[in-house]
């Protein structure tokens, strides 16, 4: 058993973006303070945490002095460098584990993992050349997508293959970088699951979400998802199995495609996920709280629905529709504080409450 | 009509206790960043609020200072000084206004207040002094309740009178300051409506919640309050008379007895309320949301409840609960981040969610 951190212990969050700003929201109602590192300026999250300290991850000294205020050090994204991981695992438990952020770093990893542990993932295979992507237009064939093992996300690098023919292109989309070809997937809706384990192995796990996607961003999640309940089923226990398998400590996040022949593993996230949003208005224990109740080694909430939810993401120009959001019953805004309004941009998010 | 303040604009609240601190959390939902002023160090609200001042209401100089970074100023309690909202007021404009302070401040000038806009109360007299004691004796009688007029909170300043023989007593409690005589209630129970009033005058109401006292000190909040329909539309009409009468804008507490007369009112709260806190899981617009909302000239919410909650305050002790609750189902935590657990101090509250 591990002794549950005690009020007023304080939460180290590695990114200040929204997922951040969200977490540190959440360690607050657990009397918890948060410090926030992030290389960039004026981050989202810094507008509501205790601390915030502004310096790359290649700044050791940084890094040492921030981990020396922090009780425990958890993460907001994926992509932070082994050498920052390096400094801090010295110094402070981090949760989750260096293991589930080896695997989620890389698609090649993460694909062969899943595979390993019984689910089904959609055909790939390496790409480290032209020679390998030639080969694996054999094996996976067209249409699929060429991504890169690392550092991908909301759609970004990614490169359709319609025909054999898009494969000089695609590869020089890369830009260099490792790849992975997916074979492309003929799946009927998107589902995802997000699920938390405790460092005593106890694992929850919220409602599956419906999802949809537009140009690789997530747009809404619509729980209850509309798909058989063996399928949802199928999904959590997946969830578990990756959970227990990582011997994981935090939410996790896992995207499946719904296909005739079941569900097929998307990705997972090592983290809070933007599918699982719609939890803080309909569970008493959101997925942010509930990440940061696994790290600081409290029970979990039980992940009880109270309520139907639509989420929908505001990005880039949606904000103009802010006026009109805000009027609407049985809304709920959660901004980001941006100050830059961008295309394809994250600015926020509103739940709708469809049922109480 | 007013212009909506934009995502970025700075909220000022004066005082740093759960109240800002809440408040702080439900404006980050909206893209605002706060600041905090605070006399006393550490405070909760700094704990989720972009900036904290540390300065005492007398310093002058970090008042304006202050007021300079923000774009409005609100605040969590109403016993700021006169002389701080003169130079903050100068600078930048202060919601509620300084009229609803003004009322609110003073028990004697509320009770007179409430009188003249029809709405009952307990029977009061003005006690200057142990003559003007002896003569109330004789028109409100005993029991009955003696108070400081101003800056009482949480049962603090207040005395009770059995008899005409615990007057010297009573009088000797207030320490010289001018008090009010207020007659005992034969009440069944209290019940309390949050209600808000935007710049263009709209108003919205929370369903008024059932609230169970101890010792001076608020316990619980149920809603929906077991009390007939027609006393919950008069609670709500009396709210929204007071709203208009001050051309108030902000949330508004207001406490009432339930007699078989009807309805008489206990006391206003020109501020979010104790009483308001189970609209956090309540409601997709919350009480704290709904004052930053009213303050930063948005929309208002419109009160509609999608959950029935209980709220319980855990207070001082209550905390050694907190294992206990952290495992409850449909429990709901808010913990304030205070250091040191005092008997009679506001620790958190946990909002139970008894129907979803």
């Amino acid at each position: 058993m591990t002794t549950p951190l005690p009020t007023g212990a304080v939460i180290g969050i590695l990114g200040g973006g929204q997922l951040g700003r969200m977490l540190s929201v959440a360690a607050s109602r657990l009397g918890f303070r948060t410090h926030v590192f992030e290389p960039g300026a004026n981050p989202p999250a810094g507008h509501v945490a205790d601390r915030v300290t502004t310096a790359p991850y290649e700044d050791e000294a940084a890094l040492r002095a921030f981990a020396e205020t922090v009780d425990v050090i958890t993460y907001e994204f994926e992509n932070i460098p082994t050498s920052a991981l390096d400094v801090l695992e010295a110094l402070r438990p981090i949760h989750p584990n260096r293991e589930a952020l080896r695997i989620s770093q890389d698609r090649l990893t993460e694909k062969t993992f899943l595979t390993e542990q019984g689910l089904t993932v959609a055909p790939f295979a390496d790409i480290p050349d032209a020679a390998a992507l030639e080969a694996a237009l054999e094996t996976v064939g067209t249409p699929s997508i060429l991504k890169t093992r690392r550092f991908g996300y909301d759609g970004k690098g990614q490169a359709r293959l319609k025909a054999p023919s898009d494969a000089a292109g695609a590869l020089e989309a890369m830009a260099g970088a490792p790849a992975v070809l997916e074979g492309f997937v003929d799946f009927s809706c998107e589902i995802s699951v997000i699920a938390a384990r405790g460092p005593s192995g106890e694992v929850a796990a919220f409602d599956p979400g419906q999802n949809v996607h537009r140009d690789g961003i997530l747009r809404t999640t619509t729980v209850p998802a509309k798909v058989p309940q063996r399928l949802l089923t199928d999904a959590v226990l997946a969830a578990a199995k990756v959970l227990n398998a990582l011997d994981y400590v935090g939410v996790l996040g896992v995207e499946f495609f719904v296909t005739p022949q079941g569900l097929i593993v998307n990705e997972i996230a090592p983290r809070v996920h933007n599918s699982g949003h719609w939890t803080q208005n309909g569970c008493a224990v959101d997925q942010f709280e509930q990440h940061i109740r696994a790290v600081a080694g409290w029970p979990l909430g039980d992940g009880k629905r109270h309520a139907d939810v639509v989420m929908e993401n505001l990005i880039g120009d949606d904000m103009d529709r802010l006026p009109d959001l805000a009027k609407t019953p049985d809304c709920a805004l959660h901004l980001y504080g941006k100050a830059d309004v961008r295309p394809g941009r994250k600015m926020g998010h509103v739940n709708r409450i469809t049922r109480g």
